[in-house]
């Protein structure tokens, strides 16, 4: 038995979010497809978190176990070939020791949001990025961002439906800047919440326009109280980048 | 009556091609029906130049006349709303003089190219890239690129059914680097034949991966014949991203 490790890219527009689910093709399942097809082997894919639909990744990690004896090399090729959708691409593989875990093992997760910040829609960038015709302050927003780094309980961003026990995390970064017509807030924590930067990057746009001062987000913080926090962000600009272990 | 300059950005897969064509939607006829679901006045777009199906842009500059009084804010943002596909969008809006023409005003096209090297295909940029597996050497393909600089007689790079009088062409600039994944080549001139950046890149492609040595890019040119010239890559990573005026 083996356990291999693959760094999968894909388009979240695609697909009904990371994990199986019954109501349409999660890039979980497309996967553990064209694993069983390229192995004959029945397996399951661990991946190291979950992405809701639309939010895309550059680079979300997994691992799964097999039997058949084979090289990292052929691993990737031989799923590009047998995935239904070229909507998700396995850009590496590796062995990994038996201990190895995606999500467990994982000590950092970085995710990137795209706002794109003019008057006209995106024709290109249409389903990858946040359209705010109106502009945006991006110092201010870097400002009010600087308030929720570190450990936190982060119930005012956090989906109501977030399953994890514990609302309080460790913000280790998150920084707002401005390149050309485009916003990136970049965020980096061991772990998030569910929707945790979605609603982060749906408050700091409030800053961004003016309509929230730092210390309102400050408050929402303290406050502890979904209802407190801004609004969810859509998934089109968010992007998992990167998974540290 | 009052002569308007706009630059679209567009998704060129959405489209047959930037000119109006029986056979599907064009840029040239989503923006004109725009313009007459604004102004009320039948009008004719006239482009910079004419990109085929598949190719992108991120900025055509287009021309047209209207009777009808506004400003340029309206005029870009009523296009932008009543263009029946978002997978064009008008940028700008101005308000030009009426010896202002779109594409005899031109003094400069920049195209950029942009090729995927690595073995997995793209999930994110399919439709935007040319994905091309093989390993591709990019200094090789920027010295044989500096071959073809300058005014030439280009029918060894311009389709069979290019309809400009003269082959002959001054090549500004064509420029090959890699960033990370990516290859991009970039392409000056006062104008283009038909097909020339992508035929260009086609054979700058088989430098790339060893196949063509620089003496046979030059060979290729002197030839002066179609059939000497490489193949025609993909319109999928050609973007047209300036007409400078």
């Amino acid at each position: 038995m083996t356990r291999w490790k693959i760094t999968v890219e894909y388009d979240g527009g695609n697909f009904v979010g990371w994990q199986r689910q019954t109501n349409g093709l999660s890039v979980q399942e497309a996967i553990e497809t064209a694993i069983t097809g390229f192995s004959g082997e029945a397996i399951t894919l661990h991946g190291a978190g979950r992405t809701d639909s639309g939010v895309h990744a550059y680079a979300m990690v997994a691992h799964f176990d097999l039997v058949k004896k084979t090289d990292a090399g052929t691993v990737r090729d031989a799923l590009n070939h047998h995935l239904s959708t070229k909507t998700a691409s396995v850009l590496t593989a590796e062995r990994v020791s038996e201990d190895f875990h995606a999500r467990f093992s994982a000590v950092r997760r970085d995710y990137l949001y795209r706002i794109l910040n003019r008057r006209a829609h995106s024709a290109l960038e249409r389903g990858r990025v946040w359209h705010v015709a109106r502009p945006l302050n991006a110092d201010a927003m870097h400002a009010a961002a600087q308030h929720l780094i570190g450990k936190h309980d982060f119930s005012s961003f956090r989906a109501i439906r977030c399953q994890a026990k514990s609302p309080v995390k460790t913000l280790d970064l998150l920084t707002v800047s401005r390149s050309g017509d485009e916003i990136h807030i970049a965020a980096q924590a061991r772990s998030f919440l569910h929707n945790q930067v979605r609603i982060l990057t749906g408050t700091l746009k409030l800053v961004g326009e003016g309509a929230w001062s730092e210390s309102q987000v400050r408050d929402a913080l303290n406050a502890r109280n979904r209802a407190a926090g801004g609004p969810t962000a859509p998934p089109d600009g968010l992007y998992l980048t990167q998974v540290v272990y």
